[in-house]
């Protein structure tokens, strides 16, 4: 198969994805401090490294910084509606890597295109997801001596990983990103946080202020959205199954009520709980005119749309990116993004903020590195990310933000660890 | 001049326009009050009015809302750029209303379509900037006579009618709509804030947490985006010239800089002052690379373009509404919007927020009906809307909402009374 | 009749007196500041200034500033109960002070104490409350002629003032200091805020995490109250009377209610209004179990404890400061401070922050050396605080902070003026 | 020995006593509500419940409570300084309770009155610090063999088990309730929080309001502080030694410095690290005149105060509960409390509020049941407590507040374990 920029014609799109590129580069500093120690060190030279991830512009910033540490990087999408063209087209353009992904494929030209990337014969799996570990292990078992190790970003990468490894049937070691402080702490607090209420307050042309808004799950997306709904003056309500994150809903100020009866109360409702049926038939019959539904978590599960679509006597589109069901007594429900994560699936969403994938590709990055220089450490398996990698991570994230800390002298250390220790 | 919709081939517009129409009034509970009670009194049975504002959906509302008072509406645009050509196809196919506005006319079509409305010879204006109050003391001056009184919406139409009052050159009422408290405190605050801050967020894919942002001013403008930035995990640097408001900042937990250091310590700078040269050329000089600078105030004179473009190496569009400005030492300043309004006017700007719109426009409505009822009781000149108008539509807002207020016992009158007059 | 400090043993409270007033002196900059400029410059020298005010530390060292100044200054209480005696001492012995003011003497000697202080012939007076102005009207009309002027430090006295000056029977020249927005802004919000919540937290040992606070009123008190309050994670909800002020509380975030729905959700309840009656016999019926019951506003009418008491079966002084009631059905509903201002009346209770009287009596300070150089410009009556004088001491506190601030150009003033005055 | 109550003139002790301990029990819910299963169920019924704890109103109410369950209770001290007499007297006063606990006493004292508790032979036994443990290990092992388990409240005192379990010491089960989510999120948090804030402010009448406040430490404690403080309007400075802590402050919008920068900064100082010489000799050369500097970490070595001392020209009382230390060039630097935990140590402070108590005492009250029921099931050692007693404290919180929650469908459940077991 060709690489992005033979099936295209590229001009235009390359210099788009150039700029797109640049301003991501722009806003990442810790891959910007990778990419210089990367660049004097080589770490991955001789190395190749296989990627399916979302191909848009902070995505090939981390293949860029692999490529200057020295790899050989071959990429593809990891869902055939994510790619950015033009930046794929960037990123072939990038010297050390080549890409496969293009935007809208079908099922045999997304294969195709991973078929391609696993041709380069990978020393190393970078996935969103586990297509490409999936792919090599069902299609190329052959490639699985060679291959030192692999990374993996998300909830559903791991948890399919797991799965393989429960099963005895995973036969390289994976580093899962995705369970890192630095990922859960930043990238749901603030990421998930921030973006999901630009995306709805920009779909919507609507305010915060004084709305009441039911946020479904207190985790740690859920305290971001809550926390940071509060910050822009609505009122949060907090549904919730555990009963001390309840608490610490309470606690915090929020009030805390049953879907049942906060249908009733909200203005806005955002779903950020992970699990399946959370706002579902009867929660519709008690909901005003005008709400709008929204979805943080993670699969399109959350709100029940079958039921939904049952009860409403038409549906239409009332803004891009948000969908009108009305009920037979009027009363309007509005979803966005067809129950999809509201941060990436409207037609003006983006994603996390760049500095968010920063710290978690920052991440990647240095498990990447880890594999190559450490990978006899690490048997056939899923594996936490080691404690001192997370912190390196954060580590030049405070260099590059110019923010100096506190040592340990001698003394302290020693009193610490006569408390840890015992005496 | 004929109206809009035979200009254009209006079907998908019609069906654009009122798709966007039906989503405001959705969300303006104020105008479907007032337009119930319009629709029963009938106050304007017999008044034509005549508006010229942005034609968009929110003012569509409001035009839609005196027509079901029995007005006869005659609207054009106030700003030739800022017309949605479908809501104004949309807003000609509603009953009562002719619209002539329609976006990217040259100036003789502006003026047109603005003598268009004059030729219904409007018993009452509403202005947004002054253009039809001007207009007709210019050159319709016959039509005075007839003209009961208008109302104005914003700063500049303000500031241009006292100046035309202060000449005597004023000769029917008008009401600064601008100056209530409903305005200020709602749409400066909330409006404002919200509106910029994800308007930025949006154009940029950046995050607020943990940014140092620099809002220079602290009216109610920048208590607003101060407020909502700090409520994003922003660390808020303020700039004043005025003495209590730095206080007012400071002891709010801000931290204030005059600009020239805050210069050097800002990732972004919001303008608010409602001044011009808030940020200028030795400024620049102290930013680091990849600041972004926004102005949220009012004419794009707040950052001195100029003295930058004259300062850059070269400049592009980096991203779509965002222009990079690279200095000869590598550093990048990103302007938004070209220093114009950053919540009007980048891309996806889509400007205030509906429900506030639908504050500043239900002071519009009772306005309008108040010349209508007691406009005898108004000399010729600019006129402060009076409070129980403006707490009228307190009034209203609160009923939609379902908010229940205490009244004051006749003891408690009694008592204040005591107080505010002498006992 | 003798000065305070050969009334009681003096050693111990001296010393006691002095240390106090030591600590309010480090944390009023602005008194010290201006005791700076007013011993170069001896503003006061030759006047004599006659004080009534709550004798305690904050209110000592404006007193030993004016006598800083030039001025021979006699002070004494302005109620029986609020002085304190070793600050009285302490103050006595300061160079150009002498203080009558004792603790819980009865009427007689409290205006045995304000006629001494007459009797030095005061050329000013500062109130607090009015008694002095009132005193020197009623029995010592003769020294009017040689009063060039003063000041007034409350609501309660300026409203006192106001009724004078409205009957003609106020002949010398007032400035009512309450109504500043250095006042206003600083002491209503920050003042009363903190310290109201802080006093409530020591008395009772409960935390605000997760409590329904109740506030009572919107205004400057109540935003104070309820922003503080949010500030520690207690859920807001507020009653008002003013359309706009509830709606200013909806679009802030905080729940509104009618007290009598409020009286029910409510954990602690706090009056700001003003007003009386705020809290009365219905409404104690719905309250729970253990509430608390507390003011902040100004007199003790804001909860009904005359209807309290006849519907309690018993009550009992369950804390210091903090007297239960017990219902026939077992509720406790628990008063705090006897629904006197509970930031001043329980046992623990100091007042307002130092740092926030510092920038009330630095208006009272340059009121006073306003008097001196500028008298003949005021007529007799009240009035209001030069803005300029209020802009003063914003400055001296931005300075005495180490905060600096932008100044406008010559561009910029020119710019305002255009808008201001037209063009 | 003879219980408190025959050791001193009791009547009105008691009647304070039971006065503070109806306060206390009016605001722990989940005491009641235990208390009443406990009266029902008479877990405890032939058990012997040796205590050692501060004995003040709020640990009074776990003795009844434990009592109201069958217990026999013998209580202590846990500390020479902290009882409340009068606490004491009424607790001897409470069916099943006999209290040794005296204020003041000397060491020999305080260990006859902790023989005194052991001569109970108690089955079961409740610490603070592990003294009761370590007495009966140390001197009474014989009565090991009856002693079916423990609980321990501190951080301290669960190290000290730890060491003991370590060397195999440990000769009986006990549970950490130290460690417990329950305690760390609300008792760190909101408890430690606010009444260190609440303390330093009733202790200096100063304000927070534009206060430089500088927060040592990022952990539960200092998240408490930082959070709450910025809640009153402070601008908050984080120092910490843990990267991704200060990362977290950074993200969180806080200002992050090294002490020795921040000590230039700050207004206020607030330890909260639990190690020592966090604020030394350098540090306090930076500081300004007036600072304030308070710990609310664990012991009261995290302000060096020798060093400070050292540097003292002099040293005395400038209030009650803080020291001021002037240095030779006139700056003062005021250390509240002798640098012990602020929130306990100064004559006002109550520590933690009774609700939050009331959720560490409900984890301790269902430990102790869950030694009585499964004592079997542990073994000698230290144990954590099993996480649904703890959730188990959480439920009883939200059913005691009226708080209702979601509970999970089966089709929810099966999709959870789907995705942690795997497919």
């Amino acid at each position: 198969m060709d690489p992005i920029s033979e099936q295209l014609d590229t001009e235009k799109l390359l210099e788009e994805g150039q700029r797109k590129m640049d301003w991501a580069r722009q806003h990442m500093p810790i891959m910007s401090s990778l990419r210089e120690s990367f660049e004097d060190e080589q770490p991955f030279a001789g190395e190749r490294i296989g990627m399916a991830m979302h191909v848009e512009a902070k995505t090939a910033i981390l293949a860029e910084t692999l490529a200057a540490g020295g790899a050989e990087v071959a990429i593809t999408g990891c869902n055939p509606l994510s790619t950015h063209d033009d930046v794929s087209v960037a990123l072939n353009a990038t010297d050390g890597v080549t890409s496969y992904a293009k935007r809208g494929v079908d099922d045999e030209e997304y294969y195709e295109a991973m078929e391609a990337v696993i041709e380069h014969e990978p020393t190393m799996t970078v996935d969103d997801g586990g297509d490409l570990v999936f792919a090599i292990h069902e299609e190329y078992p052959e490639l699985i001596d060679t291959i030192i190790g692999g990374c993996e970003e998300t909830t559903t990468g791991v948890h399919r990983l797991r799965a393989m490894d429960d099963d005895d049937a995973l036969d390289y070691p994976m580093f899962a990103v995705n369970d890192t402080p630095m990922k859960r702490l930043f990238d749901n607090i603030h990421g998930t946080g921030e973006s999901s209420l630009a995306s709805i307050a920009m779909t919507t042309n609507l305010s915060w202020a004084g709305k009441d808004v039911v946020v479904a799950g207190f985790g740690y997306c859920g305290k971001g959205v809550a926390r940071k709904a509060s910050g822009q003056n609505a009122n949060v309500i907090v549904t919730e199954v555990d009963p001390r994150r309840a608490l610490e809903a309470h606690m915090e100020g929020f009030d805390v009520l049953p879907m049942d009866e906060a249908a009733a109360e909200g203005d806005v409702f955002i779903t950020t709980t992970g699990n399946r049926d959370v706002i579902v038939g009867d929660h519709f019959e008690k909901m005003s005119d005008g709400v709008l539904l929204a979805n943080a978590g993670h699969f399109d599960v959350e709100i029940d749309l079958d039921a939904l679509e049952s009860k409403a006597e038409q549906t239409y589109e009332a803004r891009d990116g948000l969908q009108a069901y009305e009920m037979a007594d009027g009363r309007r429900l509005n979803v966005l993004a067809e129950g999809r994560l509201v941060n990436l699936a409207t037609p003006i969403s983006l994603g996390h903020p760049v500095e968010v994938m920063d710290q978690s590709f920052g991440v990647q990055a240095v498990c990447a590195r880890e594999m190559v220089e450490n990978g006899d450490a690490y048997d056939p398996g899923v594996h936490d990310v080691p404690d001192e990698l997370d912190r390196e991570v954060a580590e030049i994230k405070l260099e590059a933000e110019g923010i100096e800390m506190d040592g340990l002298s001698d003394t302290q250390e020693e009193y610490m660890d006569s408390w840890q220790h015992g005496t």
